[in-house]
Formats: structure tokens, C-alpha cells, sequence
């Protein structure tokens, strides 16, 4: 069993997700500026698993502090690991929740500080297992049975602590005993369907064909999809879901077609404070992830490129929204803003 | 300038289109059946310029066939050619039209029919550029000045004679005066887009922006994109065509966000045969096109792999059927049966 991101010897350890599934390589960060490199370098991503990050990255930043210095530190801590990836909120709700924590434990023996920090990442960690299999047992029912799931990128226990979001969904729906099997998209340029969905679904022995991005469409028409599941970076108000490049188009043929569109993830992906999708930043990544694959240039030298890393779906294509607390359905104004307020009251 | 196809000294010289552009590397056909693997490989591909590779496979055929056993290697030779590849129509037209004007030169010396079978193969190679032009002519009127045209795989001069179908309407714009700039999907798995559009627009000084296929529909979505042009592979009665694998899915993104969608082809890419794009055989390829890139393993050992090679775009979807006899509108019916009697007619 494959640990997406432990928290070690005073260590954060992470499989390194650039290399998978050619070579299953850890790396070892142990300082909470290595943590952010490994963010925005992607040795690590999904949504869930860069909260985790932070989190442990700020915990990280607190223990090797001076004592004397801080609070400067943690303001340094926090801005660096924010500045990583810009379009998962994930990452900003966990740095804020760090941030909440630390806020309130002014006055303690550092000692005191440094170990509460540590637990709590462990915490946002152990959470997020609970949260993919809340997820999971939510969304199970809505899979139609003997069908094919269509799923795009990797919402998986590699984009979570464990289990996943739309791979929970669909792990789910097999613990439950229905007779599925998936296609999964290859999801250029990072390509984490054909290197990471595959590979996971294959160990659970989950029939699985890999599929490039643009067969999508073909298989969507031909009557095989029973359902598109999918995992989500930032989910607005109004519903509007931020996920990875290709999700949109997904969407639409999916309903062009008549085939349900699910989006799976924890409430920690909503950004309640975006009216609209239009409103998240979309990070741009460097030319070379689309120009070279593995290193091999399959572009001529020189070529332009674009690589917006996300792209966003507005709600009405998006059948439901599976979180822990529940399954939302349009108005997402009204749902969504219940599940996150019955959060608030808990928390 | 690269030449797509010539005959060279009684062979048939090829760019090899899978090396593009990291290699520029020609392979020669001496014999009919090292044209058919050529054309089974993608050494070429592109249905015009399969069509012309199949005419020159057969010219070449009949240079070598022994006298006495002219008839019989004749029908071996179309044989051979005819089972390399199933859905692009060109390859059936091309073989057709050698098969009928082998059946006029009964009788005649074999030297003779020798020549004019070659003869005939040139000028296959010679109108299809003639006709790539015109399409280019004919359809420079549609695109928007001023704007981005997105294109789905290679439709250039390298899936042609020369100048291309898809790509001959965007120089047209260009020479006509047109300030435009493309946008190519990449086109997986074989990255015609990739490897050969971006490098024809390149050296035609066509500004050019490589995006990863799961993209389009994020640029469609946008208000970049004044229009879509693409090729075809074989085109039903009813107007339904078959593509590269993606272009449905272009199809409909373009609808949904009131983008014009164009196909251009020539007219031996009809097959009036056929009622609907619901009857066109799609070639189904090696899953190693999908698990490699240039021998790079992207997915885990053992990953099942769907690989159809083309979709079908319902007629539907299709604002225009640019020809090298004019342009075709809804209903399709009409108006492509009025162009193909308007070239039998002639011919």
C-alpha cells in the first residue's frame, strides 16, 4: 500500500507523483520550504493532498522556528506555502485553519505550540480519510450499476490522504457490490489518469481502460457511460466547479449526451466567498509540461503554448456535488451554503 | 519544402510523418507491398494523401507484375492496398479510379499500360493539390478576420499532396490578408497536431499556439476562438463525418459556445454510399499509440487501452463542408449529392 504523504521523524514524506507509475520513489522534505517546492513542482497535487501539504508544511515551518522570532516566521511560513498553486482552495483553507489554531495558542511554551501544530496537521490528515470514505459512501448510490464511469485526471488516495474523492465514489460503489469497470482519461499534459488513476484502480483490481482526453467524447455518445465522476480545486457559490483542464469539456458532452455529471469533494473545496466560477484564478504552468513528455520533445523547438492548468464548469452541467455532509443538487446557491454552514456551526 | 509524397526514380518517397519534427526523414517504397505498410504505419497518413499513396502503390504494382500474370497481381496489388487502413474513403476512391482505368487499357501493350497507370498516379498527386487550393479559395471567405482558428489534428499539406485541406483554408485567409492566428490540439495519440501542424505553420510564419486537446473546449469557452477547421476522413450522405478521434467532441464544444464548426475535404472524401456516419467502419489502433510516446512508457504495464482512431461528428454539428466545388450547407443531403454529380459529370 502506497502512503500518498506521512508525516515521519519530523520529516514529511511524499511518493513522488512525477515519477509514477515508471518509478515509486519517496521524497523527504524537511523543511517547510521544501514543502513548497514539492507543491508547485507537483511531487505532490489533487486538491485534498496539497491541504494536507500545507498543513504538515506549516507544522513543519513552527518546529524548526526560533523561538525568539516567531511570529515573523509563521507569517513567512504561511506566505510561502500560499504562494505555491493558486487555484485549489484546499491549500488556503488549510494554511487558515493552521493559521486559527496558532492564533490561539499565544502565551504557550513553544514546546507546547510546536506539538499542538504537529497534531493538527496530523489531524487535517486522518480528517481528510474519514472525509474520501464519507464521500464514498454518499456518492456509492448514485452510480448506476453494470455501467462503465468515466473519470477524468486523478481524485484518488493519491490526490487525498487515502481512498479519494471521485475514486472514493467509485471504490465505494464496488464495496457496495456493483459491477462497474472505468475509463480513465489519460488527462494530458501531467497525464495523472494514465500514470496515477490507472495504477491505483489496477491494485484494487478495478477493471480499467485508459482512454485519451479526446475519446471522451466517442465513448460519452456511444451509450457505454453510465455516469462521469469527477474530483474538484475550487467549487463557488454558485456552484461553478474549478478541476483540472479537460473537465469542462467533459461536462458538456456528458450532458449533450444525457449522461449524469458528478463532481466529488470535501467542503473544504468550496469557496464560498466567490460568487462564481469566473472569479478563480486559473493557474498557467510552463510550456515545456505540454511541449516534452518524460523529457522527450514531441513539439518542434520554439513552438507557443498554453497551459491553463484548470478550467471551470459552470453549475448547469453539474448533476450533483458529493461532499461528506451529503449529496448538494441545484440551486447550489441554497445547498451548498447549508452544507458549509452546518460545518461552521460543528466546528 | 518539405514534398509529402513524390514519385522518385519508378518509387514512391515519403516524408516518415511518425519522426516529425524531430527527424526529417524520408522512407522509398520500391515495391506495392512496402507502400501498403507504409500506409498501415502512418508513415503517411491523411486520407487525401492516402489516396495518392494508394494510386502510386498501384502504379508501382503494375510496373513490377510480371506480364503473363498481369490480372491476377492486379487484383492482389488493390488487395493489399485496399486492407492497410478502413475508414478514410480516399484510400477506396484512389483505388477505384486505377481499378477503372486498368479495365480501359485491356488489350494495349503492357509498357503501356505500365505508363499510363503511372501517368495516372501523378496526376491523382497533381489535382489533389489543384483541389486543396481551391478548397483554400473557397473557404478563406468563411474565417473571421482577426481571430483565432482552431484546428484538431493535421489536415495540412503533410495530409495531402501539398497545401493541405484544413490548413489550405487558413493560408488562403492568411494570403487573402487575413490576420489570423491558429490554435492546434495537440491530437493525441499520435500528435499529428503536435509534431506536424504546429511544425507547417511554423514554417509558413502562421502564428501558432500548441494547446493539449482536453484544452479546446476551455479556449472554445473563452471568446477566442472565431471558428474551427478541420479535415475529414469520410463523409456520409447525410453530411455526418468522420475524423481524428476528438474532432466530435471539438464539434460540440464549438456549438455550445455559438462557435462555427467547418469541415473541408475534397470530394473524394464522400461516401454517398453510406446513409449515415452511423455505417463508417472506424479503424481501431495498437494500444502502445496510447501507453507510449516515442517508446516512453506514460501508463502502468498491462493498463487495457481503447484506441479508435476516429468519430463521427454528426451532420448537426457542422456549419459548412468546405469543397474544391464550392461549400455545402444543411441539408447536406442535397447539396453533397449536387457537388458529387456535378463531378461525375465532368469526369
Amino acid at each position: 500500500m502506497i502512503e500518498t504523504i506521512q508525516w515521519i521523524d519530523d520529516a514529511v514524506v511524499m511518493i513522488d507523483q512525477r515519477r509514477l507509475p515508471v518509478e515509486e520513489k519517496y521524497v523527504t522534505c524537511r523543511t517547510y520550504q521544501e514543502v513548497a517546492v514539492a507543491i508547485k513542482d507537483m511531487v505532490i497535487r489533487g486538491a485534498p493532498a496539497i491541504g494536507v501539504a500545507a498543513a504538515m508544511g506549516v507544522a513543519l515551518g513552527v518546529l524548526h522556528a526560533p523561538e525568539g522570532d516567531l511570529d515573523a516566521q509563521f507569517s513567512a511560513i504561511c506566505g510561502t506555502l500560499a504562494q505555491t498553486r493558486p487555484t485549489a482552495v484546499n491549500l488556503f483553507w488549510a494554511i487558515d485553519r493552521m493559521k486559527r489554531l496558532y492564533g490561539s495558542l499565544a502565551g504557550l511554551p513553544i514546546a507546547s505550540i510546536r506539538r499542538t501544530m504537529i497534531e493538527e496537521a496530523l489531524r487535517v490528515r486522518a480528517e481528510d480519510i474519514a472525509i474520501c470514505r464519507a464521500i464514498g459512501r454518499n456518492g456509492a448510490a448514485l452510480v448506476p450499476d453494470e455501467r462503465t464511469i468515466l473519470t477524468h485526471c486523478n481524485a484518488g488516495a493519491l490526490a487525498t490522504a487515502g481512498y479519494g474523492t471521485a475514486l472514493g465514489v467509485i471504490r465505494a460503489a464496488v464495496e457496495a457490490g456493483k459491477r462497474v469497470d472505468v475509463f480513465a482519461d489519460e488527462t494530458r499534459p501531467f497525464l495523472q489518469g494514465a500514470r496515477l488513476t490507472v495504477w491505483e484502480l489496477q491494485q484494487d483490481g478495478i477493471p480499467t481502460t485508459l482512454i485519451t482526453d479526446n475519446m471522451a467524447g466517442h465513448f460519452l455518445k456511444s451509450g457505454r457511460i453510465g455516469c462521469v465522476v469527477v474530483g474538484a480545486d475550487r467549487i463557488a457559490a454558485n456552484g461553478d466547479v474549478a478541476n483540472k483542464i479537460g473537465t469542462y469539456s467533459v461536462a458538456v458532452l456528458a450532458r449533450e449526451n444525457n449522461v449524469p455529471f458528478f463532481v466529488a469533494a470535501p467542503i473544504s473545496t468550496l469557496d464560498l466567498t466567490l460568487a462564481s466560477g469566473d472569479l478563480i484564478p486559473i493557474e498557467q504552468r510552463a510550456a515545456s509540461e505540454v511541449t516534452h513528455v518524460f523529457g522527450q520533445p514531441v513539439a518542434p523547438a520554439g513552438a507557443a503554448v498554453a497551459n491553463p492548468a484548470f478550467d471551470v464548469t459552470p453549475a448547469r452541467y453539474v448533476s450533483a456535488i458529493i461532499t461528506e455532509r451529503g449529496v448538494a443538487r441545484a440551486p447550489y446557491e441554497d445547498s451548498l451554503r447549508r452544507f458549509a454552514a452546518a460545518i461552521s456551526a460543528r466546528s
